[in-house]
């Protein structure tokens, strides 16, 4: 069962989603809400932290404070999952393997994947669609332990983690994303339909399990005028990082 | 003075930082944390929630928790803050102010700074420099309320960000960012030493106080092959939002 600051933490982001509390207005101040929920000053105020940390809500002004952003529609589920993600919006996903073969796990999947180098990992090249034009081309490498279970899905499945959920009962919690940009290649192009050289969003992603298991990494392009990232970041959760490559790179 | 949990936290967090508690391994069981610490396991509890919501630890084994990832090196201040990002890896940062202008606010700066249509707000496109060669071109249109301190610091200061909390105290609290890729212009080119139509990495961006009121917006475009951004995200947690443009866009 949730704690009672939990639950008020929740009642209080759907009534900021409901704009019940629209962005840019004022919280009610603590005593307030305190003694709308009949609880102590000190379960809101543990309310009130959680709803800060997520960057719903700023500091005080005056015994009060600002709504800052109602919480993005978009759940991890939606980011992990294409067709999920197409059906929030209304529109259809498709898939398409390209390619699934076995290789030798390269020094590279070793590392995201925490597997010894050598070990046979699958490896999909899918093309995935909106209403059947192709925005987004996938290159996976899948850990030795789930490999057998995506084998078995069929290429032209819309849904590759839904039918992990229902036939494995896996569930992507983390995710660590790394996004530049990049000029399509020469199956970039063909696959998705552009000319080469055209930019591209890519994002390189790992995704792991509750447990902290990775269950696949992933080199994943966008084709850049159909598909963009948003992120929402504050001071005390900061999600984004800018990163360099070493001199040396360049 | 920040309560006993949130103190725990945070030397839970540190001690995750330094790998006392390495990637991978498991914490301590909550009675034997609460005994070290000389607190009720309510109190560890809170704690381990904190950094649960955070991603940095992952749901029970048993009576403990295994570590998801340390802390990101990289806090929100170097995100905002190009110099002090730079310092962070030892390189040096520049700054050079191409254009400066005033112009009436237009429709899109309207909604983004939330001021009226036709105030007057300043323009500043700018290049910034990791040891001398130019890796972001920004165009950053700020409030009209902050426009005269930005428009008093020197053109080629390297750090906008510091000098604006020098002569202001002005902090950046919240940020949100959308990132896609796009085909570099005559004028990216140019001034990014790039051949035009390279692939460039765009965030635009809003930052605004601790309060949400909105600082600046800005259209920034960096050399893909020099900077790329991280995301760490979490099912109960999720900074990052894929976003596809509407059908009639494409």
């Amino acid at each position: 069962m949730a704690a009672r600051h939990e639950e008020i933490a929740e009642e209080l982001r759907q009534a900021i989603d409901r704009a019940d509390y629209a962005v840019g207005s004022l919280l009610p101040a603590e005593a307030v809400l305190a003694a709308r929920y009949g609880v102590s000053r000190g379960t809101v105020r543990q309310a009130v932290a959680a709803l800060t940390v997520e960057g719903l809500i700023g500091s005080r002004q005056g015994a009060r404070r600002v709504v800052l952003t109602s919480r993005r529609s978009q759940s991890f589920a939606e980011l992990c999952c294409f067709a999920q993600w197409a059906r929030a919006m209304g529109r259809e996903a498709t898939g398409h393997v390209v390619s699934a073969a076995y290789r030798p796990a390269t020094p590279e999947d070793s590392k995201r994947l925490q597997l010894a180098v050598g070990t046979p990992v699958l490896n999909i090249v899918r093309v995935r669609g909106l209403d059947g034009e192709p925005v987004l081309l996938e290159r996976t490498v899948y850990a030795e332990w789930i490999s057998p279970a995506v084998e078995r899905i069929d290429p032209e499945c819309p849904s590759v983690t839904r039918r992990l959920f229902e036939d494995e009962g896996l569930v992507f919690a983390y995710g660590e994303y790394l996004i530049d940009a990049v000029a399509a290649g020469a199956q970039d192009a063909a696959l998705l339909g552009v000319r080469r050289t055209r930019p591209l969003l890519r994002v390189r992603r790992v995704t792991t399990t509750r447990e902290g298991r990775p269950v696949e990494w992933s080199d994943d392009r966008y084709r850049s005028e159909a598909v963009s990232f948003g992120v929402r970041n504050s001071s005390d959760n900061n999600a984004l990082a800018r990163k360099a490559a070493p001199p040396a790179d360049r």
